[in-house]
């Protein structure tokens, strides 16, 4: 069947990879598993060839390849043995194209070989929307299995000695060390395998766990510790699979809504730093245990975290005082990168797991930000981008084509519905979206729990509960909704001209309802006030001002694309955010909302560990903007105070803004014109 | 005063340093510290030149020095400073010759600086005695004093980046890490100290305490946890100064005497392991507080710890089952050197205190024989040496001069008064030494805890305590004067022909009392029997097999120098030892008892890295020969069953042998020599 001359032609023979093209000459009896390896062809193998695994399954394409000018079939190469058949489907053996062991198949001849997609090494997917970004699978934690042969009285060898040469001889590795709780039970797992182990090595380096024969099964915890959300994901990190999340609340806030008074609270109470870091410890540690039950495996079986936080929170969360990040200049105990034993840090993962703590710019740029960053890679984009992150403090980055510029603004919490008189965190029964008829002042509106909007509601089918306060997504579409529809002008007074049952005076200050009294569980109305529109003013324009100042740092008039991040950005609509003018200027369709890009960074350096060597890169070459006693900061978050009504700063919106705010820019454009006129007819 | 000529020529001046004589020249204001670095002359300094410690006082000499050719006095260099003269002797100032700061005195012409011992980098001895050997004080522990600028909203870096740029810029040190309870408290710490902190650093590799301010003091402790007894000594890591010592009985021996018994225990027992292992840990930990408390320093002061032990011990301090030490091939986990937490490992040490193990060389050649080794430095000699380290097993190593050789002895306990009729161990009350009248038979002893020989001690003055029973010394010298005495003959038995009142027969079995049972607190009289001499002629022979065995492998003849370590090392008589045949033929002055070097090794180790360099080279450098199923061994162990009567295999002892062994062995080489001068003449 074969051409002889093929299977011979100077001793070597060529191979074909598909579907990536990669060819070589290799001598006869070399495997296709060494041949891929030689050529960088990615084939999976944790055996590492000792017919363990049955990873590297591949197919040894048969016929005439007139295109790539070789013929191949089974007969190219060896036969498989008896050993590699129990790896195979029965079926595939006797097919024309049959699957083979990669390891085991040796070139007779030339050889075709499809690599089907499971023993290619894996890529894994982040995000599962408009920025799917596909990750390479290399975690810090992998692991080999090696055959080694039992001492004798000439070979005494000590145990760990026999492993070290073993992983030497079949893998390459050297300089390793071992994990205490590795070496303890290594005697017995080295024998109870009969001299056949597998290996989970941490970062080329550590050998973290040893067991016996050939077992699969390594895991990976990524952590986002939010002032009010903790977040784990677990993935297999053998393929980058994520198989669990599981969100609580940060047991903290029985402390403190916000960071400043967690701050306080820790300078404050004797044992103020002990409870906070406890709480967060146990928050930790039960859900570690939860995502690991509902996977299936146990929380001993996670071998790594990669955990990420506001500065203040991971100060918490390492047991350190954070009474340095509440006073000027804002100081870290320590702002790199960290690997930490989990076992000191007395969390109840695998007893030698490490836990990988992302770095953080400066005081008030976290390594949540960073992670932000690792996820949206603004770096490896050509755009102008603005990236921001909203929580009770907004961190802002900007990013101009050389250059990543960062900045933290002092928001306040009012974004997430603190603060604001009927506000309420993102919890069911919370009003989430607003919109308000331009002529009518019609209200209608949308609470979390309920899949409709407000105006669908009928006695017969009433909905599943009824509005009990604002959010902080609800009261940004509010104000924004408010000012298009003429009910507060430019200024964020109630328009004093407008009458209207909604519109209600309290003295001077108006207050707009959006849920009259018998809509709602408590009895009273839901209403936006006039103390409501303020704070959210400051809150917008000191993230506006934030922007503003690394854009003048970076020298760019104009951003071409800005991401939303952060606890809440999900649910925030781009256009609601520019009329309201928490952002600047871009065209709409390419500000995006990302949601919650902290934790997919955190996963991101979980899987790869040359992103935790970006991250530490962009941490320490981002140019950190200081906003605290900045007078063009101050400056420009006075001029920000306004909801935008300078058509001309916004003209991706200007067609949306209310008409008596267009005709005053038509009017003032005019004027400008003439003036510009007369001051050419002066010169 | 000074020549003007020394003082400018070529803006160079010169510097000799006495008693060393070392010379340079260096710019003016260069310090003295700086010349004194660059000359490779060691000056204490531990602040690194910031004025703070006060350790780096030199003299300045005044004078003409014609053989050196330079002039020098206090004023060829520049005025001390307020901040000096504070740490310096005021009626030193106004001398002729006054004490400086080496690192804040600057070259202002030629200068002749005596360095005092105290100013040294040190030295430290060990032992006190014949064997005396100093070691230069380069502990793995040490401390740097840095000062540094406090953060500024410009200069935002974190507390432990601050710190590294200022180890990197002051001491040169890089790629440093921070071990976990420093990072805890590193920011209060930097703050507590206004930026000037002491830091202590382990293997200039991780910082492992930082301290506010200039503050002294760093504490290592060596271990040698032998199957009886648990020595522990602490020592000053600065000076290298013994400190305080205490042992304690290893409390292990509730659960079995020997290893082997130990070994079983932990196998056949659920929680033996465990309880094995808490017992040591118990005893270290105590043991630890005891030493700190005498030296007035805390447990947590330790910085660092070495221990030495058989491979039994090591295992079953690290908590690691040694069920392979007790079995054919005897593999253990790690034979190599391990640097371990001791908070892993539960030890109450500081925080962040290393425990560093010494390396063994083969199942029954463990890390305290290394420990031996290092103490006795067999190969830095040209002769032959013998090490014979005695406790429940012999370990025997030798030195041609080229290589080391080593072997395991299975001795039994025997030399430790274990399985002798009478014996026991080093107690109170055990004859430890006994002389035998060659006439008379008259016995004299000695026992522990009374100073004066028993034929010294009157109804007046009654010794202190009476005696109870026999230990290892005790037993070696009666069994050695009872064959100089002609009591028992070379093959072990009683001499059928002497009738003594001392000697009684049960049937065949003949006794020699050492006390009546008017002179034992037991009320029984205290003999030697016919099974207590065959049971010390059994592991003499072992212990002489292996010796021999080591030669042969080593291809030598005879050993010039023998050195007895171990348990009951110091209290044995190098004549009775070779006189019962426990070790080959040396002459006698050559033969010295070191007792315990396990503990000297390790207390060499703890002061000194390069020495632990050297373990791990002896460990692994060393030949190891097997004596379990060796013929040559079997061989050498019946031929030496009989005790010395060979005159020519031991010349040194041959005079002093009982007359009837003399004058057979005349006999014999009379024989000899008739039957070569025969053959001759046939030839």
């Amino acid at each position: 069947m074969s051409s002889s001359h093929s299977r011979t032609s100077r001793g070597a023979s060529t191979i074909i990879f598909l579907p990536s093209g990669r060819r070589g000459k290799f001598p006869q009896q070399t495997t296709i598993l060494e041949a891929a390896r030689q050529l960088g062809e990615p084939i999976e193998s944790i055996c590492g060839g000792h017919v363990a695994c049955g990873k590297c399954q591949v197919r040894i394409e048969a016929g005439k390849f007139p295109k790539l000018g070789v013929e191949s079939g089974p007969e190219h190469v060896s036969p498989p043995t008896d050993e590699e058949r129990a790896w195979l489907p029965v079926q595939s053996l006797s097919s024309t194209a049959p699957l083979r062991l990669a390891c085991n198949a040796r070139l007779l001849g030339d050889a075709v070989v499809f690599v089907p997609e499971h023993a290619r090494i894996h890529q894994q997917t982040i995000r599962k929307d408009a920025t799917l970004r596909p990750v390479a699978v290399m975690p810090a934690v992998r692991q080999v299995y090696v055959e080694l042969s039992p001492p004798s009285l000439d070979d005494r060898r000590g145990d760990w000695e026999r492993l070290q040469d073993g992983l030497r001889a079949q893998w390459g590795l050297d300089n390793l060390n071992i994990a205490y709780p590795a070496l303890r039970t290594l005697s017995q797992t080295m024998r109870q395998g009969k001299w056949k182990v597998t290996v989970v090595l941490w970062r080329e380096s550590r050998v973290i766990e040893v067991r016996p024969g050939y077992q699969e099964g390594i895991y990976g915890l990524a952590v986002d510790i939010g002032s009010t959300t903790v977040a784990a994901h677990l993935s297999d990190l053998q393929t980058g699979e994520l198989l669990a999340t599981r969100a609580v609340m940060n047991p903290q806030v029985t402390y403190g809504e916000d960071l400043m008074s967690r701050i306080s609270y820790a300078i404050d109470n004797d044992d103020g730093l002990k409870k906070l870091h406890r709480a967060i410890l146990g928050a930790f540690n039960r859900l570690a245990a939860s995502v690991a039950a509902e996977a299936g495996v146990k929380s001993a079986d996670i071998h790594e975290a990669v955990v990420v936080g506001n500065t203040t929170m991971i100060s918490l969360f390492l047991n350190i005082n954070p009474e340095n990040l509440g006073m000027v200049p804002f100081i870290m105990a320590n702002r790199d990168e960290m690997d930490l034993a989990a076992s000191e840090l007395k969390l109840r993962l695998h007893p030698a797991a490490n836990v990988h703590i992302l770095p953080a710019v400066a005081g008030h740029v976290g390594a949540d930000n960073v992670a932000v960053l690792l996820a949206e890679e603004p770096y490896r984009q050509d755009d102008v981008m603005l990236i921001v992150d909203v929580g009770t403090n907004a961190e802002i980055a900007l990013w101009n084509g050389k250059r990543l510029y960062s900045a933290s603004s002092p928001t306040g919490p009012a974004f997430e519905g603190a603060q604001i008189s009927q506000g309420m965190r993102a919890a069911p029964g919370a009003i989430e979206r607003v919109r308000i008829d331009r002529e009518t002042k019609a209200v209608r509106y949308k609470i979390i729990g309920e899949e409709r909007w407000s105006d669908a509601w009928t006695p017969e089918q009433p909905p599943a509960l009824f509005p009990t306060g604002i959010c902080g997504s609800g009261v940004i579409e509010a104000v924004a909704e408010m000012y298009l529809a003429g009910v507060i002008l430019p200024d964020g007074r109630f328009n004093p001209e407008l009458t209207h049952p909604r519109l209600r005076w309290r003295g001077k200050k108006g207050e707009f309802v959006l849920a009259a009294m018998d809509e709602t569980t408590t009895g009273h109305a839901i209403a936006v006030t006039q103390d409501d529109v303020r704070a959210i003013q400051l809150a917008k324009a000191a993230l506006y001002a934030g922007g503003k100042l690394l854009m003048r740092e970076a020298g760019v008039e104009k951003v071409d694309r800005i991401v939303l991040a952060g606890a809440f950005g999900s649910y925030i609509d781009p256009f609601h955010a520019m009329v309201l003018g928490l952002i600047p200027d871009a065209p709409l369709d390419k500000v995006i909302a990302v949601g919650n890009a902290a934790g997919d960074g955190a996963r991101i350096a979980l899987l790869n560990t040359e992103r935790r060597d970006e991250a530490q890169w962009v941490a320490r070459s981002s140019h950190y903007v200081e906003t605290a006693a900045n007078s063009a900061f101050q400056e420009a978050f006075v001029s920000a105070i306004h909801i935008p009504h300078q058509v001309d700063e916004f003209p991706h919106i200007a067609r949306w803004l209310p008409e008596p705010v267009r005709s005053a820019a038509r009017r003032r454009n005019r004027s400008e014109r003439r003036s510009r006129r007369s001051a050419r007819q002066r010169n």
